[in-house]
């Protein structure tokens, strides 16, 4: 009866004027109105041409086929077309250290600077000290200490005009390049594959939202609303000449780790996803919660497993866990018997970055 | 430096295959491919139908000439193309009590059954007596408590299920209908230009967010992460086969009200709107953020003085606010210091319902 009641509304989510308008334009500079479709399909490199032939790549194309073929029982609809993406690990390098985090730490002489008191105060003494040795030991208890004061107190705009101004300069100690210079070019290739597919993609991460956020846009084509991360409380404020602005509050409101990946998917998408890309414990309840949907659904884990390329760590190299991107032989186990496709860094991409 | 180092990645947020494939198909029902676009700017009926010629109605053309025309300063790219909308009010009737409440209150009498405890506490108790005079007393420690058992406490399917079935059956006690044909048509009618022009429309409620989701994307094609709310927060875990499933918990992440829909649109849009709807004070922080920003932004406020078609309330008319959808005479004061556009239910609006 509700289906019959509610007036139902066209959606104008696909076409509005502006996409006919440049759909236009772009017909006519091909020869026929038709050329578009299938030049796009056929590409001369053809489709995820950093991935080599192998398991993984059939089963992100046998993926898109079942769920975009409108003759097969699998398709779905464009609007519940969803898939997410954990960030570090899975889009770009997490060795040896969080970006995040290396920023965090960078930032408190800054934050020293402004607020002294704290210049003798643990964590911030042994941070200003240089001492990497006494940095490792650094307890949950102390990094968070270090996350609130150097990511929160100041205003939005603040926030984000400081963390551009951090990636602009701050280079990765291996590879000697900008942080967002390190993201998988394999991964780019899926994220397009899937839009082009009508997909909406989304980054799901147990990184800071207002940080991913500030790169994502020109780094992987998603947009602000489309970046779900660890999200602290704001609060809306006046400045003196009553412009209003929002201060980032040290409260958190969403650990978007673990349980918490798919609760942030129902509080920020409200739908569950089609495909979920992981490669850690922190990945694990995302990729259940999107397995556990009728139809098909695309679960796949990144393996670091090319020392040359990138690292080496986790279950099938037999070396321990590292402190960050946990991929236990308890997920790996998980991940046969549920079906997942684990993809093989070493064996499953032509290459890892862009340059 | 961050510009030229990031690899910009084009956009097919606009453009995808499947709507390059859906454009064609349109093209192909018209004579010459470049038809429905003229077609569309020229319907008939003309632009926004129901609205009257007037201030209200030019001050919404103005804002779109002014924001999707490439030759203006205040052109704004599509990606950042974000207009807001209250509901209560604004987009669907409030009056007598907010539709929401009454669903917690029609649903005390099943809740009761599936916990027999509470039939003799307070303020159950009163509720399932029916009377109407001592529910009207009821503090908003009781509502709480009566939302907290009505709306948490099950999983999210559960929760749509109940919702979907009761939006089903319930009808609204002056016009006799489901509450989701009280929907204002000249509103459905922005949403619908808006997004012709590459806006993406969002609701920003005080009411729930999972129960507006339910029903947001029939009625007014909005999807569910284009629906922000007052939000609780979710637990995972799994059945007894080990399947996982979401449990709405009564915690409190966001209370989407007043200086929480600022916050709410920083924690799920991530960026500040270009146009903002409202009707009552609790859309005051919302206007006042979407009007702090740069270029042109459109902050309209919904003024209900129609008592024969609708409602009539709040300062225009003299008239004491009533509980719920408080235009108070500070509202209206600010809202004409800072030019902002009252809508006058009475004068802008040709008709009110589709019906």
């Amino acid at each position: 009866m509700l289906e019959s009641d509610m007036k139902p509304i066209a959606f104008s989510c696909g076409i509005n004027r502006r996409v006919l308008l440049s759909t236009l334009a772009l017909l006519a500079t091909f020869s026929g109105p038709f050329l578009p479709v299938s030049a796009r399909a056929q590409r001369p490199d053809g489709l995820l041409p950093s991935w080599n032939e192998g398991p993984a790549k059939q089963a992100i194309l046998e993926f898109v086929r079942a769920t975009t073929d409108r003759s097969r029982p699998s398709y779905v609809s464009s609007e519940d077309c969803i898939a997410v993406f954990d960030q570090d690990g899975t889009l770009w390098v997490e060795h040896p250290m969080y970006t995040q985090v290396v920023y965090c730490l960078e930032r408190v002489p800054a934050v020293v600077a402004k607020r002294p008191e704290l210049k003798n105060v643990e964590p911030f003494k042994t941070v200003l000290s240089g001492n990497r040795e006494a940095m490792a030991k650094l307890s949950m208890r102390d990094l968070e200490k270090i996350l609130a004061a150097t990511l929160t107190g100041m205003s939005v705009e603040e926030f984000n005009g400081e963390a551009k101004k951090w990636l602009e300069t701050a280079k990765h100690p291996r590879w000697n390049r900008p942080y967002t210079e390190l993201i998988y070019q394999p991964m780019l290739e899926v994220l397009r594959y899937l839009r082009e597919n009508a997909y909406k993609t989304y980054i799901v991460t147990g990184g800071g939202q207002d940080f991913v956020r500030v790169y994502a846009e020109k780094v992987y084509g998603i947009l602000p609303e489309q970046v779900v991360g660890t999200a602290g409380g704001t609060k809306y404020g006046y400045d003196k000449d009553g412009k209003p602005f929002l201060t980032k509050e040290p409260k958190l409101l969403l650990n978007d780790n673990n349980a918490g990946k798919p609760e942030g998917i129902h509080l920020m998408i409200g739908r569950r996803p089609y495909a979920a890309f992981g490669n850690s414990t922190g990945d694990r309840q995302m990729l259940e919660w999107t397995g556990a949907g009728a139809g098909a659904r695309l679960k796949m884990l990144l393996l670091h497993d090319d020392a040359t390329r990138e690292y080496a760590y986790g279950p099938a190299q037999g070396l321990p866990d590292s402190k960050v991107g946990t991929f236990t032989p308890a997920l790996y186990e998980e991940a046969k018997k549920k079906g997942w496709t684990v993809i093989s860094m070493k064996n499953d991409w032509k290459r890892i970055f862009a340059f």
